[in-house]
């Protein structure tokens, strides 16, 4: 069911009912996928406009340029939107580790039918 | 503000409103993203269970095996939370074309302060 959001090169993001859209960013050098957060429209225009990583903060309601605390910004080498274009990829190099608890990927811990796991030993508990 | 989601061992997805989390695929030869999708508790569930990805779909209310009609599975290699549980990262290795349009993958637009662009040739109008 293509329709002319998948087939074409009109950008026209869809948001959800929160005006917000996914977006993941991994590392251009080494593939790991390292967080996944959500922008809103403005978070979305200021990362095209400045290469830069922004979202909209969630939890604080408010935008936010990834690292403007922490320095652990996301520089945007590359940008794709999926074919709904409800998703966006982004391929960055992080200034830093881009987790909250500092670790390198948000992605820290294995699934399995046995539970989680770390996925190395610097994973274990910052 | 890491919470005991973030810090340990316990598995405790965080499912959103709707009951779902959201789940990106990459390919574990290639490290490109695949796909972004969402699963309920027994898409899950499924996924751990069978070694193969399922997810929730939204258009049509239903859980849904990846591949179930195409044929375009997704073996999962390795699978990771991240650190609030909010967000899966399954690594996996694909039996086709993982988009709906018959691409590799779903990300096949380029996104630049000049619109959309394909990323390659095999990207264009399918």
């Amino acid at each position: 069911m293509a329709d002319t959001r998948d087939t074409g090169l009109a950008l026209d993001p869809k948001y959800d009912r929160d005006g917000l859209i996914t977006a993941v960013a991994s590392d251009a050098q080494t593939g790991e996928l390292l967080m996944l957060a959500h922008m809103n429209a403005d978070a979305f225009a200021a990362t095209v406009e400045t290469g830069v990583a922004h979202f909209w903060s969630r939890s604080r309601s408010k935008l936010w340029r990834k690292g403007e605390e922490s320095g652990n910004e996301l520089r945007v080498v590359d940008m794709r939107i999926d074919c709904d274009q409800d998703a966006l990829w982004l391929i960055v190099q992080p200034a830093g580790p881009a987790c909250h608890t500092g670790r390198r990927s948000c992605f820290y811990r294995r699934v399995t039918k046995d539970g989680l796991s770390w996925i190395d030993e610097g994973a274990g508990p910052a």
